[in-house]
């Protein structure tokens, strides 16, 4: 990944152990793997993070041993991180690791932690021989390091601004790669390999090649179905770079549009125009979400658009900022993560989309940094829909 | 995926059925989306499916309503299913979904329910105005669908055997990437392309491409660095195909093996055979890992060798058996899924590795199938280092 300096860390740790303050605890496990990376710079398939007020314990197993004692010995890692490798159990040293905390509360991550370790390191704290005597009493928080990830850092915003324009330089090639007769599985496979042989380290997800009436079904799979003269074919693809992950969508036909194709993609852009429009700091997500939304609903298509706007990109494909339609109670949606005023540093996708069973959909797709004033678009592929011979 | 039939999906209905009533159990909140996929031949990115004696409700968002819809109606789905698409949220539906089953003790999947959602649902159901007024109690389940997807029915078998056939044709064409002076991630792309031109839908999983030191990382991420003469260069990929996951690893040298690498092969093969040879339906799994642990401790690889020697394959990369080392609570470790006797129709790999931090790494990995009698190895590239022109 795009490799955060011990500064960089320092400072994302210090976003954190704000937060950890202002909800009265004494430090946060962390389980959620993005999580982990994002505030260690280490990637690892299992772990956990016990973020203390004066440093950190990362856990994990055999297998990364040597990698995580390479980054804790080389000065990369985040300040006064001590390592420990996993024995008989993850769950079994984690335990140990928080009774060594003794008495104070400790978050943990709800939304990442499920029932059963939750009840495993419960039963273990209550019933272990502990050298202190004392436990710590376990709290549930939701979102305290999504929070702060949901701002960008500088490494961050370059390496989304190049993953974005590298992304968007393979659209001659992209393009190449859909005609009549081939299988949306095959087109999919080869978005793939242009993406990859492009620098990016693998597909930010399942890549969408939907042709004819599955343009229609927003998360369709490619299957065995040949493009043919006619259809329209929704594409959406991305690629992680440096760790972090882009994403866009373009609409191309085989063959001149015909009058659906053109409706749909006439009210998705202009959908998409008036949501990136309304962009700026404190503005609410949801409210970019409605502009797209009405836009589609005057033109008699608002139960077309059957998703959210759009979603944060970062480590992961989808994080915060959610970008969706407005909840009638304010508070509780952002209390959920749902909504909120959006900040300088946030980068999303804004995406709407319009389907019609039977007939085929339209899905435009572009990612956007909020600056100081608006925003800037990260992606720049042609817009239009991409007529491909019949 | 591999497309079960309505008869495929009721024998695997009846034999949780006859779980969830060993249980107590008057039903069970499937919340794990592969055992979802499992049970309904549905595949989504969010949903939940509720197992009733009678029938099963299946809850999606709106982006998959269509998909979903023709599911049900095609008489390919489960028998007695009906669909619910969320509106408000999935946690909201959920909750009214559960709440008409009444005054009942529904199971749910404690290790695939975060605390959150749990919270959350249990809240719901306290304080909802159910029409019913009485509301079902949750209860921690573990493993339920998890044991009946354990052992593979006949079409999930013909799915492995295919694919795992399909990988090991791919030899000389992996062969032909690995070569001096070519970057791993280069090599781990190439694999992925050629992996998805033979129809695999996608890669199983990160493809692991680690050269010289790296390969005693057994976890490494494909990097720039370049292959050179010398070098230990393990390779690990596989792909998914009917929506089943298979797995291999060889190791290669670029020019001639040097003693290094000819000591760790030829114990890492060692192993492997004498862990294949104690396959056989009543076997514990630990005994299979035993098997390979005893000849790398033989060869003094004892501490080189840290990782467990095998995983389960199905929709999920990594799922029972775990093949790992034997728990000195044999009891405890079988109750927690990480150990038990092995049955006929089990398929999981057998790959132990030897590691020499600085020097470089060997992992041997193939695929095999438990039979009446013995097992069955699914997979057939050649076993001896791949010796690469220099």
């Amino acid at each position: 990944m795009a490799v955060p300096t011990r500064a960089d860390l320092t400072a994302r740790l210090g976003r954190l152990r704000q937060r950890i303050t202002d909800e009265g605890l004494g430090g946060l496990v962390v389980t959620h793997l993005p999580n982990i990376a994002y505030l260690t710079g280490f990637w690892a398939s299992t772990g956990s993070l016990v973020v203390k007020p004066d440093g950190c314990v990362l856990i994990t197993d055999g297998r990364y041993r040597t990698m995580a004692s390479e980054l804790v010995a080389s000065g990369r890692g985040p300040a006064d991180t001590s390592l420990r490798v996993v024995e008989r159990s993850h769950e079994e040293t984690l335990a140990r690791t928080l009774a060594e905390a003794g008495d104070v509360r400790l978050g943990f991550e709800a939304a990442h932690l499920s029932v059963r370790t939750h009840q495993h390191l419960q039963q273990a704290l209550a019933e272990g021989a502990w050298p202190r005597g004392e436990v710590p009493t376990l709290v549930a928080t939701f979102r305290l390091v999504e929070q702060v990830r949901a701002v960008k850092d500088d490494l961050e915003i370059d390496t989304l601004r190049d993953a974005a324009r590298l992304l968007s330089s393979l659209e001659g090639q992209v393009r190449a790669l859909v005609g009549a007769g081939r299988e949306e599985r095959q087109v999919a496979a080869e978005i793939d390999a242009v993406v990859r042989r492009a620098g990016f380290e693998r597909p930010a997800f399942d890549t969408i090649v939907a042709s004819g009436p599955n343009s229609a079904l927003p998360h369709a799979r490619p299957g065995a179905r040949c493009l043919s003269v006619g259809d329209i074919v929704l594409l959406d693809f991305g690629g992680v770079y440096g760790g972090y992950c882009v994403d866009l969508s373009r609409v191309a036909t085989i063959g001149p549009p015909g009058p659906d194709a053109r409706r749909l993609h006439a009210a998705v852009i202009e959908a998409q125009r008036a949501a990136i429009s309304v962009i700026r700091p404190g503005v609410w997500a949801s409210d970019v979400d409605g502009a797209a939304r009405r836009v589609l609903a005057g033109c008699g298509l608002g139960d077309a658009f059957s998703h959210g706007t759009g979603h944060g990109l970062g480590l992961e494909i989808h994080e915060e900022p959610r970008v969706g339609k407005r909840d009638p109670d304010r508070t509780r949606a952002a209390a959920a993560g749902a909504d909120g005023p959006l900040a300088p540093g946030m980068i999303f996708t804004v995406e709407p989309g319009a389907y019609a069973p039977g007939l085929g959909g339209v899905r435009i797709e572009d990612d956007v940094l909020v600056t100081a004033d608006g925003c800037e678009v990260l992606t720049g592929m042609s817009r239009e829909i991409w007529v491909q011979d019949a």
